[in-house]
């Protein structure tokens, strides 16, 4: 029998909370109690879940008393003050920010690659990678089982989402603004993200890449246990609402083939083939919007790069970028009798 | 003494046609004469130029009687048909389409790399190279000088005017039509480019690349006489009116170092660095919209490849990816008494 959990979504009522909360609810989750938790501000709110109203609480430091697992998505701030004090509470702490992810004492989770990371969790901490890392990964992961992954080289093409509903709020109001011809400032972005593309997502390393790049570095590394993995990226915002895409060249130890490399996908979870050049068939933001399955499409030998395929990379980065990976974590934890 | 010229422009009316007149007008491009060619559907109509009416002639095989220069825009098919007619009346043409640029016999020039070229055009015909390949052989030519290319990994955020007007309307329409609530059919690209990006540009080939990427494969090669070159694309486009950026990857036969490569656009003409992480300071496609001058930002070591820097390049491809650079063409064949 499965044994149903006292469950707490810490930040229930962000972009990606509310997301936690519906694929709780669409993947029948064995709950025995559920309970949101946001900033003072959020308190009070009344949220529907399975056909019930939940009152937002305010998240303080005795808020996990009696809850077996918190699903963590308020940033990284929250995370570095709140996960230790669950985790110390007995409460297993499934983190979507950044705070933990190269710590060596917490597992570092994408359920399709590596479950049996998150059974093994000193700190009561399971982090959740990076939504482009993730997506990344789960294209490359079928491929990476036959061919050996060597080297990863990235461009994306990431949604206003991914900065939570201010991202979405900004782009919207950009273009009303342009459609009526007043003039508008930039907040959420560093400049116009209407009708343009920024080359920087988060901030800048002193190695002249930004931090969002240096995930998918060091993120795909400790996913796939590959610590000599190389992995170049430039990482970009495009203005589309939800779902990033990816064009990646990856180069593998083993002798790849095109139709070996198609034949990886059969029966993996969670990755589809969206991919027939005869028909103009590949995968854009829009399908994989709201969507839990990634899709790759463009797989086609590499012209430069010795023993490598170029593809193209597509997921919903609120969801399998982000609360359903989360969710999927979480279920690793169900204890069956 | 500067000998003027008698000079057609060939599509006139087309956006790439508009930017040309424009071009010879900023430029004081030396005419004697100045001749509007376009199809029989916009014969008649009336056009500016340096403070006169020009009326807008039907192209027939007879419009190059006189005529010492013709700069084609539009479309391979008129080029194939008319530039050989042209090029028989004595005329030579600049032609921006596809049609001749792997011609042995046509040159393909950027006249800030290979100027030289343009002077030997045994077929009297001279072919403006592709958009994408010109903006991002601006950014990586002053780079190759220094430490000779070897490898180009590039993909591209290329922008609707690259389809001409169609593709600025469609995109405009859709945005309009998402505001509104109504439904709407794509027809200038195969799915919704509004808040979605496309992973198709031209048709595919057998390779699996469409002709877009392998004209930056075969155009690289030919510009820089590197028959060795590698190169490989992905070429995508993004719901931007005006500008391509890529972000590109190069690697060259000797070290490099980042401040090497930043003194190596000291003093080059068309191409400028904007680029400081500290200040969130890199080239988007508005900084590039109606500028002659090409941006390059992020340029970093690359992480993954040998001896290779990773970059960022922003052009307008209206202009120097197709309209200036056809006119600085001409400006290559003036005669100088």
């Amino acid at each position: 029998m499965t044994q149903a959990m006292n469950v707490a979504i810490v930040g229930a009522t962000g972009a990606v909370g509310v997301e936690i909360l519906s694929c709780l609810e669409n993947r029948n989750f064995p709950l025995k109690s559920l309970k949101l938790l946001a900033s003072a501000r959020s308190a009070g709110k009344q949220v529907s879940f399975r056909g019930k109203m939940l009152t937002v609480e305010e998240l303080t430091e005795n808020s996990f008393e009696g809850v077996d697992l918190a699903l963590f998505s308020a940033g990284g701030d929250i995370s570095r003050q709140f996960a230790p004090i669950a985790a110390a509470a007995g409460c297993v702490v499934v983190d979507n920010s950044s705070a933990f992810r190269q710590d060596p004492d917490v597992p570092l989770v994408v359920p399709e690659i590596n479950p049996e990371a998150a059974l093994n969790h000193p700190r009561n901490i399971i982090a959740n990678p990076n939504c482009t890392t993730i997506i990344t990964l789960m294209a490359l992961y079928p491929l990476h089982l036959k061919f050996v992954l060597k080297t990863i080289i990235a461009s994306s093409y990431q949604a206003v989402s991914g900065s939570g509903q201010h991202g979405i709020t900004e782009l919207e109001n950009q273009v009303r603004a342009i459609a009526d011809g007043h003039p508008f400032t930039p907040s959420v972005y560093p400049c116009q993200i209407a009708f343009n593309v920024i080359p920087q997502i988060d901030s800048f390393t002193d190695t002249g890449y930004t931090k969002e790049e240096l995930k998918m570095l060091n993120e795909s590394r400790k996913i796939l246990s590959l610590p000599d993995l190389k992995v170049t990226c430039t990482c970009v915002r495009v203005p589309v609402y939800r779902s990033h895409s990816i064009s990646a060249i990856a180069q593998f130890e083993r002798p790849v083939s095109v139709e070996e490399a198609r034949k990886a996908y059969d029966g993996m979870p969670g990755i589809a083939i969206k991919d027939d050049p005869a028909t103009s068939t590949w995968p854009t933001p829009l399908d994989t919007t709201c969507q839990d399955t990634c899709l790759v499409g463009r797989i086609r030998k590499d012209l430069a790069i010795d023993n490598a395929l170029n593809l193209w990379a597509v997921g919903d980065q609120v969801l399998k970028g982000a609360a359903l990976n989360a969710v999927q974590i979480a279920e690793l934890l169900v204890k069956h009798d």
